[in-house]
């Protein structure tokens, strides 16, 4: 028997490169430095946050939580939303804890979607995989929206001005962006707020990676921005910034009109999260000085592993704003896939393709330099890979 | 502002009654014997389960597993699959670790449903919520097809066939059923999987409480069933029947093809499963005695349970063949919603309105005895039912 007339087409024909690549490393012994978490893969839990999950675990076992999550946990993810990202919301009301925010953000778009109306939704290219597969699983059309090098990757409220048309539902983006590592500036985010008011658009904007953010940038929560409260979805992780990406666990703010929808389905679609890593998740966002520190650790290798790669000929790398990344015009040498296996074969190092990111991504790779808790060793992966793209610059007569 | 116009229809107008019900329950005290696992509120964690949960998450800290999940975790899964439900699957490309059963059964129908399309599904009426939600909240039109009291709610292959067309593109079923407690019968699910041989149709089934069945019933497993292994999605659960509901772990297994699919998208809409629970729930399917000493307090229950319910006028009561729940028509006392407040009210207890369960379940009501560690709370609680209950029929003139 053969399926294939069962089978929406959304689910055929997606590349499955990367997908196989990821399953087959560990066989082969690979070193990988395309998992976008701290120190992966060593163990990065915070002493007070193991602690709190396994008393937690000891203490009141594991049984369900409510569908959004248990209330304490969304106590604490109010307090830091005020202090931290300039948001005064309801924990009863404004928040729905989710397993990650790679679920989220699949379900923070998921309302607004009709399907078979062709949906359209505007996504910055380059950025994170999820923003357009989140469109596409739930029967939307993504847009790619380029953004430039020249300005170092910031939102340009021009192009997404070019791509409008009257299916436009929604603009989804990343903020800090991944994989550019730009933080986007107030004046961009401000014209772009502008043009969703104006258009009556949703915004749902992904706060990955908010934790780590370098010479003390201004991250702008657009959810704060007048008349964008209510019609923004803000996905946030632990993964990240915290490290505590195994433990699942990130949360959707928005109002309460939108939340009320959102709450309501949350236990049939997302589940409601692991029982004890709720517990040490509010003890992380009680106590996150432990961010501090994992930021100055990358902060001080953003320098080796920029120059390092900055002074491979040909190739041109973009010094990070924020995050454990590199990102890096290698389209001297090769398509992003081309270097991909290339470094894979020649250095047994795994990075990921420019193309991951969108079709902007093409002539790229994204470099994680945060894997690993030893300086020392990270250092020698990214050698490993200078001398081999060194060593290709100089057969294809880069010097 | 309103979003109203931005929110697709299917995400409009469903009833948030017994949603609220449940939100509330907590701050009013009312004694809740509405959620299904074992135990609730009590802690239910087995002594070695707990040990390799807390082990793993101290020894190896809680990074991402696979999208798939851990392979050491696939192989107790295929291990038990081998010995409990006849099937012999590959670890590696046959088995998904999923977050619960409710995100897998969502994710279980979706690459089936082509928005728009008008795809039919076909659910027994009663059974349980997420079957009807997930085709809904998927673009599908969920098809409810009767099961009737007088034959136990027996799986019909003639109702079924009452309601094909030639947009019928699946069957979702739980086995043993919720919130009946049927476990379907040999010659039933053979006639149902022949009907799906011949009209292609894809089969998903449910087998959360697989592991509590009373009275040496057989669970036939569709996907052994000849000419069904390539044509059905199985989603089971450690929710139910091993009381780890709050581990957020299950599994889908399906055929090398289907499952080809679902490992592609599986981390950009379920995420991986906590990476803790993971080694807790290997410890669960690879020692599993615990589950024998829950059948025998469940059974133990069911007697008392059933002989208190049964006692009272007009009220009519199934005797469970499976889990820890009573299916109860109490239609001459009232509507399923009307009993439901009325209980609350009247005996401060929560239970489940049958109309959950599809429109078939007007009349009843589903009250969990599997509820608390100690029997004579659960006893206590169930006389409070008895008792309000009896009250009610005699107001009614019943008796």
């Amino acid at each position: 028997m053969n399926n294939s007339n069962n089978i929406n087409d959304a689910f055929k024909g997606w590349s499955d490169k990367s997908y196989n690549r990821g399953r087959h490393l560990v066989e082969r012994d690979i070193t990988t430095l395309g998992w976008a978490t701290p120190f992966y893969p060593d163990n990065s839990i915070p002493e007070h946050v193991l602690n709190a999950t396994v008393s937690g675990l000891k203490n009141h076992g594991s049984s369900y939580l409510l569908p959004e999550g248990d209330l304490r946990l969304r106590e604490a993810i109010a307090s830091r939303l005020k202090k931290f990202n300039n948001l005064d919301v309801n924990s009863h009301k404004e928040i729905l804890v989710t397993p990650g925010s790679n679920a989220g953000l699949y379900y923070a778009v998921k309302p607004f979607i009709k399907p078979g109306a062709n949906d359209e939704v505007l996504i910055p290219d380059p950025s994170y995989t999820g923003n357009f597969l989140s469109v596409r699983l739930n029967g939307g059309i993504p847009v790619s929206v380029p953004l430039h090098a020249s300005d170092g990757f910031q939102l340009d409220v021009g192009e997404f001005e070019k791509k409008l048309t009257p299916n436009t539902k929604m603009i989804i983006l990343s903020n800090p962006n991944n994989p550019t590592t730009t933080v986007h500036k107030r004046e961009n985010i401000l014209s772009l707020c502008r043009l969703c008011v104006e258009k009556d658009l949703i915004m749902v904007v992904d706060h990955s990676f908010e934790d780590i953010i370098f010479d003390s940038r201004e991250l702008l929560t657009i959810a704060s921005v007048e008349e964008m409260w209510e019609r923004t979805i803000t996905v946030f992780s632990l993964s990240k910034g915290m490290g505590l990406s195994g433990y699942r666990i990130g949360y959707l703010v928005a109002c309460e009109e939108l939340m009320s929808i959102y709450h309501r389905f949350a236990v049939n679609i997302l589940g409601p999260v692991n029982t004890a890593a709720s517990y040490g998740a509010k003890a992380a966002l009680e106590d996150y000085a432990f961010v501090d520190f994992y930021r100055k650790i990358f902060e001080r290798r953003r320098e080796v592993a920029f120059k390092m790669i900055s002074q491979i000929p040909g190739v041109d790398c973009l010094f990070p704003e924020s995050g454990y990344m590199l990102w890096v015009n290698i389209s001297k040498l090769g398509t992003s896939d081309e270097i991909v296996k290339y470094l894979i074969d020649d250095a047994r190092v795994i990075v990921n393709p420019g193309t991951e990111y969108g079709a902007c991504g093409e002539g790229y790779i994204r470099i994680i330099y945060g894997a690993f808790k030893d300086d020392e060793k990270i250092y020698s992966i990214l050698e490993r890979i200078k001398e081999s793209l060194k060593k290709l610059a100089f057969k294809k007569g880069i010097i």
